[in-house]
Formats: structure tokens, sequence, C-alpha cells
């Protein structure tokens, strides 16, 4: 039997322990552009170790709630951020990390406009979409060495509504 | 008087003098997470010189077309990417270098889907997306160092459709 799991909307508070949200609530650092564009500067905390920095196109089967999973994954070397290239929500599955394996995960909800980066060795679900389109621009550690952790928890989970 | 512009569909092999396109026109790379994500994998040439990379957001106002332009800029430390986080077209303004200064412009007009990665030290234009939200997501160097050069053309330009 599935044990359950609710989503909750992304909030940069909710999520620091995992990431960065990226949007424009905070409003821009600065305006650039003879005062035509906002810039909200530099808000994501990337790394890549031993690697380096690429942009890649992730286009993905779109899912639906509720969404049964058991398996998450995490990237020791490197952040991982997701930028939706559609005005579209998507879900994001985490975990805490319990010594070496993951806790209870926990989904949110992006609402259009919201980007996230999920810090280096952050256990997270794979990539879920919610609506077609499922593409997105990825940037993430390039580079030798292995940079994929997976766990499969004993018992699945589901998101619901 | 303006000189006139016409705008052309962008493409990969018209853009490679000032950049990489970004889009699924290729099929993925190869596929991830059990088959249900295609992996465009490490499409931009980056660079960073001297700095870091960045991810930040840019929230520009949409321009519309006949679009008056005399201003052109470019990085010489680094590259630029644009990600639009909506399905929406931009206008893409670039100039060959000509000995230190640009040449004579090029507009690309992209298709929902498409998103662009800027070479070091390509001129080109100020952000010009033609829907709202003008919404992207920027990789590009951030840190110390004059980064930013400016030009105006004596006589402006007009992109018309």
């Amino acid at each position: 039997m599935s044990r359950e799991i609710t989503p909750r909307p992304l909030t940069a508070e909710a999520f620091a322990p995992f990431g960065d949200l990226l949007d424009t609530s905070r409003g821009p650092d600065f305006l650039i552009n003879e005062g035509l564009c906002g810039r909200h500067h530099d808000r994501a905390r990337l790394e890549f170790g031993g690697g380096a920095p690429g942009l890649s196109l992730f286009d993905a089967v779109p899912r639906s709630l509720p969404y049964r999973f058991d398996l998450v994954e995490r990237h020791p070397r490197g952040s991982q951020a997701f930028v939706p290239m559609c005005l579209c929500s998507f879900l994001v599955i985490v975990a805490p990390d319990a010594g070496g394996t993951p806790g209870t995960p926990q989904a949110f909800l992006t609402a259009p406009g919201q980007a996230v980066n999920l810090h280096r060795a952050t256990w997270h679900g794979v990539l879920t979409p919610l609506e077609a389109p499922g593409l997105f621009a990825v940037v993430d550690r390039v580079g030798a060495g292995e940079n994929l952790e997976e766990y499969r928890y004993p018992e699945g989970w589901v998101v619901v509504p």
C-alpha cells in the first residue's frame, strides 16, 4: 500500500533545505536596458565539482496526479537547475538525507513562472511535468566521474491532488 | 531615416556565427528516467572567463514590430544564454564584429520552445520579448571585472514584420 503525500505550493522558505526557488516575487535586484528589464541576479547556488557547467534541454512525458513513485536519485557532485519553457506547473519531489539514504519525501507544486535549482546531493524524484510540453532547460554538471545515486523506497509513495 | 531589417526564422545553421540554438529538433542525445525523458545534452558553448556561472531571471517589457533600435552591446568575458519561460517567440538581434565595432545587424525570430546562447563577445541587441510575460532564465558570467561594451549606431535600424 502506498503512502500519500499532498503537494504544497512552492515557496523559497519551504524549499530552502533542498534548493533555490527562482521567480520574480522578490522584485529585481537591478534594472538594465534603460529600465526596460529587471535582473533577478544570480539566484541559484550552482556547483559543478570536478566538472563544468552545462546547459541542456530535458523533454519529459507529462504526468498526472495521483502520481506513484518509489525511486529517487541525487547527484553528489553538482547542483541541477530546472527551468520550465512554458508557463506551466510542475511537481518537485525532494527528500532530506537521513544518513546516506533519503528520509520521507516531500512534494511541491510550482506556479507558472517558477524555476528551481536543486542543491548538490539533494535527493529528488525524476522530472515530473504536469502539462505538455514537458520542456525544461537544465543547468547541471557535465564531465567524467560518477554523479548519480539512486534509491528505491521499499514501499511506494503516491502524490495525491 | 532608419534602415530596415526583416527577421529570419531562427535556425542553428544561420545562428552558428553568433551562438547556439537550443531546441529539440535534432532529437535527444539519450533517454533518462526509464525512457520518459529525452536529454538534449550540453547544447551550449558556455564561457565565464575569470568569473563564475550564474543563473538569473530577466523580466523584460515586451516589444512589438516595427522595432527601432540603435544600441547593441557585447560581453567580452562570457557567453549569455536566454531561456524563455513561456511558449513564446522573441526577437534576437545580433551583429558580426567588424574590427572592434559591430557590422550590419541581423534579426532572428524564435519559435516557441527555442532558447539561445550568445557566444562570448557577440554583439547583440537588448532582450526583446514580443509577448508577455517577457520572462527568461539567463545563464551568464557573474563576477568582478568589466564585461560590457556598448555601441550606438550613428543611424538607427528598424526591424519590420
